[in-house]
């Protein structure tokens, strides 16, 4: 459970207080506004703010002095065009806030985006709490034989009970040596140091805001199944949450970079051959192997 | 005036409208959102969006899961702590929109401010008005004689009508060429070149969005008196909206930003000796002149 | 003729000069450092500084101790993968410093990149040029029908001799003004004044620094075809001083990025469909009127 | 010791090379490059690259075509009156590549500089070394009572003694078993997720590369009496890298950044009144009591 009576407590009380507002709102994103959306088996992620919505994309792109819109159908074909044409600053016209609850080794992949705001909860100035990440059995795989960076097999029971034990048993111990160090009756060591005790595994939380155009970006590198499945399971509720926001703009992202396959040269002047009626071989394609296949992968060939 | 009927009616719409939300909502900058403040001759700035308040800079430092504030004493005091000690990813939390409307030779001063995001009125795709700027007489004035980059004397009232003149005969001219080489049944000249006859004093407008830190920045730099009066013209009103946006961190930006003044290792020392009774003069201070002026004046001594 | 026989002199003493270095070297960029390279009427770019080479993204990717660097082979290899996959860190480890001389029209299209590090020559504190870009009667296009920010057809000889009238008289007259008005012995005004009544086709000039990413991120933007043809006059010499420096990252940069499309989700169906043998047309693809010539003409089709 | 025989023989084959160049080169620097300056019981930081001099400053404050440079002291009076003034641009003309080993714990805290490019050495692709930070028993020291995110006493012997035993213990245990999760004749566990059992004391490296603005904006903060001590001992390295490369840069940023004190508008008014002969107590200063401690510290006086 990612959170206690009182940070639950806090939220309620937030949610149940409203005003009146001149600013673009979005009811569909109000409805979830603070709530923290599950990750893992501690983190969570939650909307904790944000400005703009698919009109607001519009007015930018048409500098406009009023609502810039026109009818519905109109501003969906203008974001989409936008979008297609990578035209990326009206987009950046939309911003939104979440509050990050994540094992410290996602948030170490995650902070490699540059261009976004971040407040990260302090362990020097305050204790962190005693919650760590324990993949659940299924998530634990074997290194993968064909890709460097990836997983292959899921471990077999007895192996993935193994792993599990040895992670439990030394996030445990580390934590319980922390607080042991940390004891002002005891040792009383300063906790910019005991910290360093701890494992990568450790949850931390943060604030973290962005613009859509740069969120787009992160979503579409994190969402991808390249991505290591723990940074992806934030990603996840977090698609979700643009949809309800810019449901336009959303479209656009899935049908235009999500659904989307980039073709280089080279591989574009194989699709064509193809379309002309040849038989295209590896071998005569001008792509490697690993381009090959990536290509007859994109266009459901089986190669 | 800035505003044709139909764009004050547009903005009149838009002000009639208002909804619940959730979300923390600042009900001083409420009240002037979407209005146009006149700055200049033709031009504008006016608060289109914003996103937090002074209790989300403190939310953001705590890292909380609610509002995160306390007493409102306390508050003020964090904030007033993270402004001294330059702690500025907690004013990052809060984001504002505006629509400006400027001359192009202020945009281009404007524009070196890279942390921003910015759509601008196309010249490419559409016409500009015909609008420029002509300074009032009383802000014409010599180039200084002191500081390569500043303002002297006021012209005498016949300089002052003669460069008016000029300026405003060629602004008109150079108009009517644009119109007239773009016009269809004409030349037809395409937009993108016939825009290259206009001049630097020609309004532009643009809708640019910004955080609290960076604006801080972006103020401290335009709304000093070095800065070129034409863009501190704008850096006032907008002093003005983020004193009702967030009190709080306004307060102590002025103080420890605007009001403030920086010591170099020899101006400290300087200091040190004046306040052990010592007697100091420029040519044993171990400043330069100009560095001696700039001290005195910063502590209000004749020198 | 872009430059004056004092500037020649202080490029060709600085070519002339030479030191030992323990940093990467790169002979075939060496060989141009300094020089103008001539664009438009007055403009030039030159390469001023360099940090970096092919090897230099080969070592970052490996976070290796020496050069990092196998067969020439397995650089180009990984070079290529990198780009392929926007691994787009390795290429932020380069960067080049550029010295520009640019209309104003094109700088304001310049600077919107903001991933870039500028200083540009100032006009409060120093006096321009009497220089303005003047187009090549070939260039003087009417406004495109189809493409609202784009340029159709060549202008007729009598029109383009008019157009190329009136933009001569207005940017000698307003520099005339502008000389006028600084004058010390007449007016004097100040020179951040003075400056706005110059047009927008001003000779203005920078240094300019970027890292390799971010920099094949604006070539892509600015050497396409959509690009304003004087600003695409830049990209074209800028593209063959990377040429020069990175020779791999350059081919890598040609076949996955100049030379690529990028199909939509729908896109890619309609794709699937026709290399499976299906008939496919605009009605029943999915695609808008729009789209449907964008993939056609993407894939060589007649449509 | 940081570096294996092999490292070490990469770095000195590289130092070993050298080529001719036209660019900016600067001997002192040359001298270290690619040395591995040791900071801490395991890291290093080394120089391996660099972009200008204090004459790339210069050129670029005045936009000049050939070295820009005129007497050595009419430089040092430029680059002075840059930095007092804060023209930050002609500084971010300088770049410079750093290659980094140090604790992850260092490294979160350096990461959030955001203005710098970075490519790390990686937990997914790549084994890490058994090499964990274990503090020297002098820089254990207890929490602070007065600073909630800093260090008071140094421990007694005893309990450094214990806290290194424990520190000790749970690094090795965590890497053994780290170890024995990947081999791939045992359990053979995906690396990403191997990892996570470590602990934060585990040395990464990186590539990291910045400008020379930038940096000084690091420094001045991570070479603060309030940084962590482990950051500082590397930012103090880096210091003396920079004084070899951009002497005159480091001591305008030396006597304007590092040495200088800001007042606030009321400490400013406090020292004006001291000034004029009044004598002043916190209790009528205007000031809070920890602003009055703050600046009769700032001014040597006892308070």
């Amino acid at each position: 459970m990612p959170l206690n009576s009182e940070q639950q407590a806090e939220i309620d009380e937030q949610r149940a207080a409203s005003a009146e507002t001149r600013r673009a709102t979005v009811p569909a994103i109000e409805e979830i506004l603070y709530q923290a959306l599950p990750v893992l088996d501690h983190g969570f992620v939650r909307v904790v703010d944000y400005m703009g919505d698919d009109a607001a994309i519009v007015q930018a792109a048409r500098v406009s002095y009023g609502r810039g819109t026109r009818r519905v159908q109109d501003d969906a074909g203008l974001i989409d065009y936008l979008m297609r044409h990578r035209h990326s600053t009206p987009f950046e016209m939309c911003e939104i806030k979440y509050h990050v609850k994540l094992p410290i080794f996602v948030a170490r992949q995650w902070i490699r985006h540059r261009t976004a705001n971040v407040n990260e909860y302090s362990a020097r100035y305050s204790v962190l709490d005693r919650e760590y990440y324990l993949p659940a059995p299924e998530h634990l795989a074997a290194q993968s034989a064909s890709n460097r960076q990836g997983r292959g097999e899921a471990l077999s029971a007895e192996h993935a009970q193994y792993v599990l034990q040895l992670l439990r048993d030394d996030a445990e111990r580390c934590y319980a040596h922390y607080e042991e160090m940390l004891d002002p009756d005891g040792v009383g060591l300063a906790r910019e140091l005991a910290r360093i005790d701890l494992t990568l595994a450790t949850y931390t939380q943060w604030y973290w805001k962005i613009d859509l155009h740069n969120l787009f970006h992160f979503l579409s590198l994190r969402a991808d199944a390249h991505a290591q499945f723990e940074i992806r399971a934030y990603a996840e509720p977090m698609l979700e949450t643009v949809r309800r926001w810019v449901p336009l703009a959303y479209a656009a992202f899935t049908k235009n970079r999500l659904g989307a396959v980039t073709l280089s040269a080279p591989a574009l002047a194989v699709v064509k051959r193809m379309l002309a009626g040849d038989s295209v071989a590896q071998l005569d394609s001008g792509l490697s192997p690993r381009e090959w296949r990536e290509l007859m992968a994109a266009i459901g060939r089986s190669g």
